[in-house]
């Protein structure tokens, strides 16, 4: 009768069972039940009296913006964030981001096993066994030795040591400095262990109202927060092949590779263009000297791919720098990262397929490996996906919005879809309707590029027949 | 002594050789070298004091302006072109675009000659047989039967005649409208043939000082210049398989129903949006009767994709509008047409591979027929060489006029980009070193999209080894 091996289940398996058949049969509506339920939690949490300074109920619109841009780490906010939320309103951003930092690696990776699986089942070749820190520790997995979705447990312990680890590590090194500025060490504990968060989780939040003021010229300071946001934003996955084999690269997969080499490329271009493009502006860089100007423009490049930290104002800015910026952003960070965007992996993968067509090879390559095909296709399909849903709240705001400018419009909502968090200003000063529209891009660019990949490819169906084949022109 | 064969060449038949040998080994050189020296002609003859009304020699970047906007049949201009030239000079107007209109889909035909030939050659299977004027007549043509370029003239005829009818068709339905206007009779036959011509090619320009204004309003005027730019912008492979087969669907190829049902998607797509977006516009459609709004609204959106008239302000849309003709402008016309942009069917490629992936289905398919995967590659080159145009040309114009809006500067880079030709105002306004950076976004725009493709299919290297395979993670 099938009693024996449901009974010997506790409640909890099952649960837990329930919890990964849901994950592994529609992979975009767990992601979305997930994050709904945390962004209804920290709704509902937001909006208790004893979150603001005030002691009032903030606006619904506050607390659910302020609940979505914690859980999805973005860091955009329609009120000011330091003053506006009390000391309890700042613990429950603490946990926010906390959680939604480690859930978002988390559920990348319990989906990038779905993939995996999904790929091995589909295409009959093995995905990179490296590229996911469960596979590495196994070997690749043959089609029939199945991989238990009941290691989600152990996943989310070993992302927990590696956030623990990090931020306290990011913390340390914040600590004396703040003592240094003279701030007493109990709010110089709380506010280095506040800003590592937001740093590794990519939040870009600040607990203080005089925010980063204080350290804005510092380098010690600065390039803390930029060695915190870019662990953040490299993703799980390379940080885990990278804390076992630092110094042995052979053993780094093509996934690590090509997410470090792609990210310090756009760092350093970024950090290149913003220094000549803001050379000569009198509201950010003009004055500055040489090493302050370096500085500045590695910490606006690092911070523009998902950081969303800021020593200048974004409204000054040249249009040219605003629309560096929006590249950047919409590109985001690796893959299974608290990072958003459409990922640097996947940009990679356009230009490695255009260099193939350049130079008439059938394959793409890279680092010696041949990239099947069909990850081709997936990229292209987290792009068009991005550019849809950035053109449509683009479109969308401007309409509701007749007198703001394009630049500042367009900003914002790159920002809010790659959950970024920089902002031009139009934010806070948007009407309630524009805020709704960006909460709803940040919910959607949180969840979309994290499960779009997972639901594409764990839709799978087996044609019998070939058609006929036939070549359009294009371009 | 190998004399022989070639004193049978007169001189004329080994220049023919000389240039087809050359457009087959660098298509990409090819193309600039015939359109630079079409530049170079034509700003000869602009800077004829005969060509303006002043009798004065007009300023270089005028002239050069005005040869790169007529032969790439961009319609983008730094003078009021109707009163600006004299009659002498919208002659050579007249000449160029009709020049660079029968130039551009001779050209494209060619390199689709050359691409067939090589994919041919590379991927041993036929290209599609009927997507092509040339192999349609012929039947599919084997890998050891080279089709000779020496069949240029004949294709040149063909085109030639093709356009010879169409303008004149069009110019017919348009003379008539203009009598009744009470345009003397010679004046109509010329302006209904310049109409015509500027409908075709795509082009835009107008040849008196008050342009559209009689007509802005007229339902069969307009209608009539749509049919002429929705001709023009659909493509010469098109037109030929039509004008064959107009009542046998079962013989239109791939290329054919792709490049049809994308653009009437765009068309009647961007009409829906221009009508609501604009719908409440004191400067653009409030106040105008539903009949004449769906006229103005379909006139924008057949505009945008590449014909360039305008009947209504550009500067007065709301930036929900421009934002929306933006990307139309992108996307352009059908591939080998007088149209610019990425190309009808590039975007469908694009869709069609998101598609195959949400389904899990192997291959991509449209109306039954299975697309070869390196399409996809081609496409993903096309669209990546179109938004580095753009980003690169807008970020340089940003940063050289500090004070002027994204929404003006991108619309003029996109519409120079894919020789549209739709302005905000911005190109005649700009500072000349912005005008010629138009110059060369328009030049590259043009040459860029119709060589890049041809380039990319000519260069094969074979590869006597396979890599091994590693699946990085994307999204
Ligand atoms: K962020
Ligand atoms: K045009």
């Amino acid at each position: 009768m099938r009693a024996k091996p449901v009974q010997r289940d506790p409640l909890l398996v099952r649960l837990r069972e329930g919890v990964e058949d849901f994950a592994a049969s529609t992979p975009a509506r767990f992601a979305i039940t997930v994050f709904g339920i945390l962004v209804l939690i920290f709704t509902g949490l937001f909006l208790l009296p004893i979150s603001t300074t005030s002691g009032e109920t903030p606006p619904l619109i506050d607390a659910v913006f302020t609940a979505v841009s914690v859980i999805c780490v973005t860091g955009l906010a329609t009120v000011d964030m330091a003053t506006y939320w009390s000391g309890f309103g700042h613990a429950v951003i603490f946990v926010g981001v906390e959680i939604g930092g480690i859930g978002v690696l988390t559920l990348a990776s319990i989906l990038g096993l779905v993939i995996s699986r999904k790929l091995g089942l589909r295409t009959r070749l093995l995905a990179a066994g490296d590229a996911n820190p469960l596979r590495m520790r196994k070997g690749p997995i043959s089609e029939g030795q199945a991989v238990r979705l009941g290691e989600t447990g152990q996943l989310l312990r070993t992302v927990a040591t590696s956030v623990l680890v990090i931020e306290l590590g990011v913390a340390a090194l914040l600590f004396p400095r703040m003592l240094i500025q003279g701030v007493d060490p109990l709010s110089a504990a709380w506010q280095s262990i506040y800003y590592s968060a937001m740093a590794f989780t990519n939040t870009g939040f600040v607990p203080t109202a005089e925010g980063l003021t204080p350290y804005e010229t510092d380098p010690w300071f600065l390039t803390v927060l930029m060695i915190g946001v870019f662990l953040g934003a490299i993703g799980f996955p390379v940080i885990y092949v990278l804390a076992r084999n630092i110094r042995r690269p052979k053993r780094w997969s093509l996934h690590v590779k090509l997410t470090i080499v792609t990210s310090l490329v756009l760092l350093i271009g970024g950090a290149i263009l913003f220094f000549f493009l803001e050379y000569d502006n009198p509201s950010s860089m003009k004055g500055m000297d040489p090493g302050q100007r370096i500085l500045q423009s590695f910490f606006i490049s690092s911070m523009a791919r998902s950081g969303g930290f800021a020593t200048l104002d974004m409204h000054q800015f040249d249009g040219s720098s605003l629309m560096v910026v929006d590249m950047l952003m919409f590109v985001g960070g690796g893959s299974a990262s608290t990072a958003g965007g459409i990922k640097v992996t996947t940009l990679a993968i356009l230009f490695l397929a255009a260099f193939a067509e350049a130079k008439g090879v059938d394959d793409m390559e890279a680092f010696e490996r041949r990239i099947p095909p069909d990850v081709l296709r997936l990229a292209v399909s987290v792009v068009l996906w991005g550019a849809t849903t950035v053109a449509v709240s683009t479109v969308l705001l401007l309409w509701i919005t007749p007198d703001e400018r394009l630049d500042y419009i367009l900003f914002d909502a790159i920002s809010a879809f790659a959950t970024c968090g920089l902002s031009s200003g139009f934010t806070q000063s948007a009407s309630e309707p524009a805020q709704w529209i960006l909460a709803g891009t940040m919910f959607f660019g949180r969840i979309g590029t994290v499960t779009l990949a997972a639901a594409l490819a764990s839709s799978t169906r087996r044609r019998l027949y070939k058609r006929p084949e036939e070549r359009p022109i294009v371009g």
